[in-house]
């Protein structure tokens, strides 16, 4: 019989198991150690604070550690766990006020420590202004930042990027993208990455700059110590007001260094699909853990607010004595520019080729509704299908259309191995307000139908 | 080696056919026969036209039969099938406006005849302005009616009377509707019937009646033989402007009477996946032909302009030489009320117990966004599982959220039999624009985990 929960990290994933696990046991004593002052709030929604969509960043958190006290959960905020013996069920938690260090015992541990901004190795990377975006407290120094500049430089071409860049934009801040790689969005294939940048530039002429295949070589300051210019490589001279640093997140797991407990791709915690770590008694939830991607059949390190969400469930209903499986993730992630939604789900034709598939690919350019209807939006789709099985091996989709819906389409018959013929004849509901009579990603299946049968 | 096909009909399905079948072989003889003028439209269209979302008929009409005779396919309209002998391999054409008759020989025979309002027996159901809504004549005539009108009675609670409803609505015309079911839209559950009511009503205060379990008795009409009232069984006396009968469609299969062509359910055209029928070189697409399930495994009839166009395609590339499997239907519908979107996949819970099934549900109504995302809109999703396989057996979703994202994300899960299990924990994209954290139609099926296992 569990008698004590100690659950580390106060993001999505750690509130998530502490709040299903009280209505799976009302019993159980569980105690959620957390080293922000804030918990159970919505990373993801950061961007529209900035931007303003969201005007009171109280509205972000879900639960306040008064929400959990009403439900007998004892919420210690600003406490950090810095060790964990697996030996003596234990762990040290350093106050970060006080800086007392004390040990807890657990009968069960849930670590949900999240992930942390990577801070590139570069010449005046701690100068002021220069920002990551992961704690609400990020997004209320960007927001105030922002509303005194003409000019930001964005430093990484990934997501969270491209939701700053919107922000920005529709503040009326110039904004300079910096990307290493040669193009932005790394997980979609190179066609799709270039129309993406040929809209955001294109979009709001003269805002938005985007290189790629640079580097930064230095970050120049002012006498105050705030950063003035982006030096880069190839010798570019950028002036800005501020940066926000979008060049990755890594697992925060650092404090696992000597423990028995496995770590596994890029230091993230191996768990199996119950949540489980290599250490009896011991579960592991949210972005600081791995995943299996069901496309690829391999471990991957793939940190998302709803996969968190669903591991936090998942482990809950297994340490209350249910049986859970979290048998994966497929990659699945969506963002928006203003109106053009981006989103991919499985794999790209490039990593499909990486991976030792043989795919083919269709590309469809369709109205998102019956062509004759007055409020139709134009989506392209990039679907992968896997020639020697006939099933679906990714998406990408594009366009101020409504490309959720078949995003979310694709999703089971991933999981289901639907073969190519059986889902371009799918069902799916027809009404000239919704979708063309053939819907476009079922065009895009017959398109590969046809290639593949000649 | 195929020579000369015919085809029968020129909705949708007999021109996909046409179109299709020329794509794939460019040498065919390739002969379509309609009974009307034009071919190739968007019936379901037709109610945006009234509104005037859509001002020009003609933007309905997808292919006119120059387009057609360009890409050498004979189209003759005015032109109907009377009677097929298929020992001759030859068909029955009447000219509609000489009235000759001759006959044409086949090779291969595609049947795509469509359907027909079903005209309800009761006295004055012939007065001037009773209208049914299934030719682009008919919308033209409802439309200009509507125009010089202030009230309108629709019979029949289906789909097609929630959609010119809106369209009366939107041009100030007080509607009456009446439904002998005890609700309209009888595929739904009866809970989701009263809420889409309830909505409808709730919507233009004043502007619209619903009477359900009424029937009407008779029509009354002025000296000029037009319609002016509308008495009930049950002794209602509705003034009105014109009529739109909705009360319900039937296959166009009375041609085959006497022919050794085996008729299914309710007269339509038994076909298996390949579109053929029972006799040999003569296939069958569009609404008037049977359809297979793939939820209760049984044969019916849906017809529908989607499933119209893919049995088109597919039994075209079988003429061709090809291979291609229609494996059936999932009852997908959808449409609107204003922006109300009202849809329904697979069996409701109360056709689940009527065949046979262990059903489980869950209702839920949540944002179709993160609840912080000020632009979210609500949605009430009921999802059916049955107990016994744990596979999902339907879902209905109504409200102002994006309904058909959620409905599109079940289906290909009800074809790959995806087990409730999986699909709670099922990777969709998440970014609060898009979704909560945990998407509401995964809530749903949480519930039903939680309800199946206690």
């Amino acid at each position: 019989m569990t008698e004590k929960v100690v659950i580390i990290g106060g993001g999505a994933a750690g509130p998530k198991t502490a709040a299903k696990l009280r209505r799976e046991n009302p019993n159980i004593q569980i105690d959620l150690y957390t080293q922000e002052e804030i918990i159970s709030y919505s990373a993801c929604g950061l961007p529209y604070f900035i931007e303003n969509i969201i005007q009171n960043p109280e509205t972000l958190i879900i639960r306040t550690p008064d929400d959990f006290r009403k439900q007998n959960i004892n919420v210690h905020t600003m406490q950090k766990c810095i060790k964990v013996d697996t030996d003596k069920e234990s762990v040290l938690i350093e106050d970060l006020i006080s800086h007392n260090v004390y040990e807890v015992n657990y009968n069960v541990l849930v670590l949900a420590t999240g992930a942390s901004p990577v801070i590139p190795d570069i010449s005046g990377v701690d100068l002021k202004n220069i920002f990551t975006l992961r704690t609400v407290d990020d997004g209320i120094k960007i927001k105030q930042k922002m509303r005194e500049s003409k000019k930001a430089v964005l430093l990484g071409g990934g997501y969270i990027s491209v939701e700053v860049m919107e922000a920005l934009v529709a503040n009326n801040v110039q904004v300079t993208l910096i990307e290493h790689n040669n193009q932005i969005l790394k997980m979609f294939d190179e066609d799709f990455a270039q129309m993406i940048t040929d809209y955001i530039i294109g979009r709001n002429p003269g805002m938005v700059n985007i290189y790629t295949n640079e580097e930064v070589k230095q970050f120049e300051g002012n006498d105050n110590g705030e950063v003035t210019r982006v030096i880069t490589h190839s010798g570019k001279v950028i002036e800005t007001d501020f940066v926000v640093l979008g060049t990755g997140i890594k697992p925060n797991t650092e404090f696992l260094e000597g423990s028995d407990i496995k770590l596994g791709i890029k230091n993230s915690i191996k768990v199996d699909n119950t949540m489980k770590t290599s250490k009896h008694g011991v579960y592991a939830v949210g972005d600081c853990t791995d995943n299996f991607n069901l496309v690829t059949n391999r471990h991957t390190w793939a940190p998302m607010g709803s996969t968190a969400n669903k591991e936090g469930r998942c482990a809950a209903i297994n340490i209350a004595g249910g049986n859970c499986l979290f048998e994966g993730i497929l990659n699945s992630t969506i963002t928006k520019y203003f109106d053009y939604t981006i989103s991919l789900i499985g794999i790209s034709y490039k990593q499909a080729l990486e991976f030792g598939f043989q795919p083919e690919y269709a590309i469809v350019t369709k109205s998102d509704k019956a062509g004759y209807m007055p409020d139709k939006e134009s989506m392209t789709l990039k679907l992968i299908v896997d020639k020697n099985t006939h099933t679906i091996l990714g998406l990408q989709g594009i366009g101020e259309g409504d490309v959720n819906q078949r995003i979310n389409t694709v999703i089971p018959a991933i999981i289901g191995k639907t073969r190519l013929e059986s889902f371009m004849n799918l069902d799916l509901p027809y009404s000239p307000p919704y979708s063309p009579a053939i819907d476009p990603v079922l065009n895009a299946a017959q398109i590969i139908y046809q290639k593949i049968n000649g």
